[in-house]
């Protein structure tokens, strides 16, 4: 059997998902509606052979959100119009359960997956920031448990929904006149608690069968959905200690629904900085971190804590407590940071430009960024990485000088072998099921 | 002063908007799914220097549906996906305000606005079919009258989104740190019978403003609608005096409400099959009338009467009295049915027939059909058409054979002038609502 290839997604940000990479002299200041620059790096990233191009989202803005979630391009749209100056690699976009249909979300998936060949992926969110409601029509935004039943609900239709048709329901038959098999059309006929659905879906199943689903999110109902019902993680641990126990936690609760492990692809977030030497590296840190108004790295703190003002408080103390705020929102994250910042006796300045512009510890030369991943790869911290371009060269860079030695070493791919996400993910096509297997037949 | 300019759009739709026309030889089996084939017929209409690519859509299937409906791309992602290998033209896309958030409306399309550098348009319908509310967890479809009382809401909503940065907004200011200018941000905060949306929308004006706004439904509140709201008007009348009472009116509604009634674009379908002789033309009508088998047609004409069994009655008698039926549905279009049936006394085979292959009179050779639109241009029956692709082949047939006509008489563009669709349509960039004028500032 070939040995186990590493994936890796690129995580395209504009502008960068940070408060202050778009000062960078590196970024054009309107990457984040421009689709050259999408175009520009996603053809980096399939040079690179790149499993997929991952694009993050958000419902709600307002005056002190990142400059990037002001004004960008909505996920759907912009993977779609990758997927016609791309060939081989997956496009994989992010969409909240929380405040949207599944036949519409079923059906803009399916046919991204029909327009690109197989290659598109749902990143199922459950939208943490409370202010989406006002956008929806909604009184209030759902409390984080609520969330994720709508979630499991909502995912479970638009799986349905992708098997309304049979893959032999279209015949085509000209001359007979027989377009398609009615006996291979299935509606739903969904009535749940939060969805009434009745199908079928007007749009067929591509030859990937389902679009790959992510899930991020990664508190216990987070975990639970994932283990339950998604193909691919996308998770942001700070150590490979807690990668290690996130990945085994997940593969078991895999299992425990009675799925194969390796059918669960975990892939941690990484901000990989590369110079050819240490210090380069460090020069491009600092170049970086730099970038980071204090007050600024206040507000971008503050947002994980529900848009908190944190410049009441002295910089140089104690990270104050906070009680439960930031539950409902950023679980997992704000979570992390108030114990962090308890353990290790942080300030607040410390915290902020920690969580601005964090060391992942994935900085230095190409052999020692590589020897990283290698390492969390093959202890059971990772399947594979969701690469997030820091500022606009970061992709090239880790393309040019990190990918060959992946390669070289035999854990990554040095060309794409099959056509879909699912193959490069190492992933089976999933059975229709309405479909009779060979023994009901 | 230009001479007034001509407008065509491509109604594009894969293996057809018949029942019959998969059937033809030059149609690929898979059309309605082929990106290729879009891309294609894309480059047949830019090339023909066409204003807009237009996608018609629906939200619910069954097995009576039309082929084309039953597995076709959901217009905003094709459209995404045409928007990245086209370079002028329009890319317009039909969505229903029934059954759908003005929050995630205005931002798909003001995305595609984006990526396509002000080249998108929204065509605004109600739903015609009861079906579309099973989809979607409603008890019931809205009636005809509450439709477009929601449509007006939704799309006032959508425009006001599209308002929420000045075109100055977004400084981009390395060196100072400033990013955007927050005065230039506006909430919405719009609560109305039907929405609440407070706001502001996380994507920025394009280039010509907001996408252009089509609105296709003929009924009175529908005119009333496009009078008001619309930028261009999609219809289907049968005759050229149809087309003239149909243009008038709503000249004059949309004058009525202090506009400028250049500002509101009608356009007619068209369905031409050209041969280069009057014989080659019939021979091409006949070859697609006869793809029709008589069940089949009968189905078809169901489909307008709430997929109503027209087979219970004899094929050669008077067309059938329905009372009230369809008046909830294509309410337009079944008026129309019932009252030639009664004036012109024909038999439901005739009715069924007419509907499944209509003879729009537009069969000719090049210089006939180029007559016929440009008598429908200067008579004030039209100010354009969406020509609607009869079989692939028609719309090659009609760039090669009858655009150098329409452009040798000087009534259409050899050349596109401007990079937008309201730039090609003659219509000027709205201003934004909260943007000062000279005289405030
Ligand atoms: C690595 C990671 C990436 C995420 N990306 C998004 C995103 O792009 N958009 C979004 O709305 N939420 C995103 N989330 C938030 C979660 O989906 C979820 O809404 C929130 O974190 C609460 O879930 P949790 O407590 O399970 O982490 C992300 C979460 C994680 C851990
Ligand atoms: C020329 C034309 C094209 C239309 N295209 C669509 C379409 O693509 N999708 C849709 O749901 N409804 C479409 N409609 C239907 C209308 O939007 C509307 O839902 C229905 O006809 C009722 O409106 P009316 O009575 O005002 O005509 C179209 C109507 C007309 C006249």
């Amino acid at each position: 059997m070939a040995k186990r290839q590493l994936k890796l997604g690129a995580n395209l940000n504009g502008v960068g998902n940070s408060i202050s990479f778009w000062r960078h002299p590196s970024v054009p200041i309107n990457a984040s509606v421009s689709l050259d620059f999408y175009k520009e790096q996603a053809k980096i990233a399939e040079k690179g052979k790149f499993d997929l191009l991952f694009i993050a989202d958000g419902l709600y803005i307002n005056e002190k959100s990142n400059p990037h979630f002001l004004n960008r391009f909505e996920p759907l749209t912009l993977l779609s119009a990758l997927a016609s100056v791309t060939s081989h690699i997956g496009l994989v976009g992010t969409l909240s359960t929380s405040y949207s249909e599944p036949f519409t979300v079923a059906r803009q998936f399916a046919s991204i997956d029909q327009l690109s060949g197989g290659r598109a992926g749902w990143n199922v969110v459950t939208s943490p920031l409370e202010g989406s409601a006002l956008n929806f029509g909604k009184g209030e935004h759902p409390d984080h448990a609520l969330r994720y039943e709508i979630a499991e609900e909502h995912l479970s239709v638009v799986k349905g929904l992708w098997d309304s048709w049979e893959d032999d329901a279209f015949v085509g038959d000209k001359a007979g006149g027989v377009f398609f098999d009615p006996s291979k059309m299935h509606p739903l006929n969904h009535k749940g608690a939060f969805f009434a659905v009745q199908g079928p879906l007007n749009v067929a199943r591509s030859r990937q069968g389902y679009p790959v689903v992510f899930q991020a999110g990664s508190s216990e109902p987070g975990k639970q959905l994932a283990a339950k019902s998604a193909d691919a993680v996308y998770t942001a641990p700070e150590t490979i200690e807690e990668a290690k126990a996130f990945y085994q936690d997940v593969k078991v609760r895999a299992a425990a629904y009675g799925r194969n492990p390796d059918h669960i692809v975990i892939m941690p977030s990484l901000g990989p900085i590369v110079g050819r030497t240490q210090e380069e590296a460090e020069r491009k840190y600092e170049e970086i971190a730099e970038l980071v108004a204090i007050d600024q790295a206040l507000l971008y703190l503050g947002r994980y804590f529900e848009h908190y003002d944190f410049s009441q408080f002295p910089l140089d103390e104690p990270f104050p407590d906070l009680g439960d705020l930031g539950q409902n929102s950023f679980r997992s994250t704000t979570d992390k940071i108030k114990r962090e910042a308890k353990e290790q006796g942080l300030t607040l300045r410390q915290v902020a430009l920690r969580a601005s512009t964090p060391r992942t510890g994935f900085i230095g030369t190409p052999e020692a960024v590589a020897d990283q991943i290698q390492q969390w790869f093959e202890e059971g911290a990772a399947d594979g990485f969701n690469v997030r371009t820091v500022v606009p060269n970061g992709l090239a860079d880790f393309v040019e000088l990190v990918v060959p030695i992946l390669q070289e070493r035999g854990i990554f791919r040095k060309d794409y072998e099959g056509g879909t996400l699912r193959s490069h993910l190492g992933l089976p096509v999933p059975q229709n099921r309405y479909a009779k297997t060979a023994e009901q037949v």
